[in-house]
């Protein structure tokens, strides 16, 4: 299918509908209208209409949009209909949260290698998944055809590692240390800067506050 | 200080120069222009001005910004100058990676709670943070003036528990649960949904490298 270059905003917003359209699907809804939809999802109904537009319409005016069809069209779009293998460089909790959700497996993201410098690590097992040593990790990216990385290490030995992936052969990153990695055109990266989402709420939250009591330079004593 | 209206894209970015400019004090610099953090920070030169232009334009013509005084300033904004009290609910993983991480404090973030359900976690400690039962949840946020709790746990139980957050006083969840949750105007959600990231850097790598190979439908043969 010919598609055009789609928005960097809608690509965000992507996996939302996949989401909604995943709970429709539960609740064994076959069809819905972009009017319906925008009520569940809190977004306009146009705003919706032109996001879907972007893959060639799903929706049929008067009927809705086909819930399944959807659903498997959107998943094609963001690669959820391949499997794809994935290594965890960490396994503190952070490496563990990700190798123990489930529902990743589910999607086509299976986690099948887990890597750490920590001895008292190195050998155990979570999920029945190995933690290997760092020098392991070439070999294996090879002998397991390794797509994607998460990076769920300190920051300060982030870049090193990154740059060994990237000569390992890892195409993707998803990069959970708090600096930005520097990569070849053909490498993809997306971050998860936990710190930077916690300043954001204390934004929204400080706002609100003093919003509320309307700004006087300190707030503490209101 | 009267401020405009900040945009929510601008303040998205607030964190990352945040990040930026306190790797700056670092390294000992004081002073340092559009062009200079333009290039460490991959924006261009105008978006930086047009950003920071927001705050009253704390940079000098010729003389570039003042690094301590922008870092303070931009904490201030974020709220980064108060001390926040955080509670985590959800004790698993996720929840003492966040315990654990000491950063956040540094930046006012106190984690001086955790609760969980399972009777095996609660008692136990994390970084010396003890985990208790949900059945203290609202006596512990009234006696500790809890300001935000981070919602680690299943989807199922997330809204139960936010109504239960909301009800007890707590204005900002910062919300790891797969989904949206529904609260009153005057509580702030932020969304950390990890599978949505992960279907976004899932997007990236297929649509990089069918673009490579030229999509003709399926691409596992290529």
């Amino acid at each position: 299918m010919e598609r055009k270059e789609i928005s960097k905003a809608v690509i965000t917003r992507l996996p939302r509908y996949y989401r909604y359209l995943d709970e429709l699907l539960e609740e064994g809804v076959e069809r819905i209208s972009s009017g319906e939809l925008s009520k569940r999802m809190k977004v306009t109904a146009s705003q919706i209409r032109q996001d879907l537009n972007n893959f060639g319409g799903f929706g049929q005016q008067g009927y809705g949009y086909n819930v399944e069809y959807l659903y498997e069209e959107i998943g094609k779009i963001l690669g959820l209909d391949r499997r794809h293998s994935l290594i965890i460089i960490g396994s503190g909790n952070l490496g563990q949260a990700i190798a123990n959700y489930g529902n990743f497996e589910r999607r086509g993201f299976v986690v099948n290698g887990m890597f750490d410098v920590d001895r008292e690590l190195i050998g155990s097992t979570v999920r029945g998944i190995r933690i290997r040593g760092m020098e392991e990790l070439e070999d294996f990216i090879r002998d397991n055809d390794v797509q994607i990385a998460a990076l769920t290490i300190p920051k300060t030995q982030a870049p090193a590692v990154a740059d060994r992936l990237v000569a390992a052969g890892v195409k993707a990153i998803w990069n959970f240390a708090h600096i930005d990695l520097t990569v070849p055109d053909d490498v993809v990266v997306e971050n998860v800067h936990l710190s930077e989402s916690l300043m954001r709420l204390s934004y929204l939250f400080c706002s609100k506050r003093d919003g509320k009591h309307k700004r006087t330079g300190g707030m503490e004593e209101s």
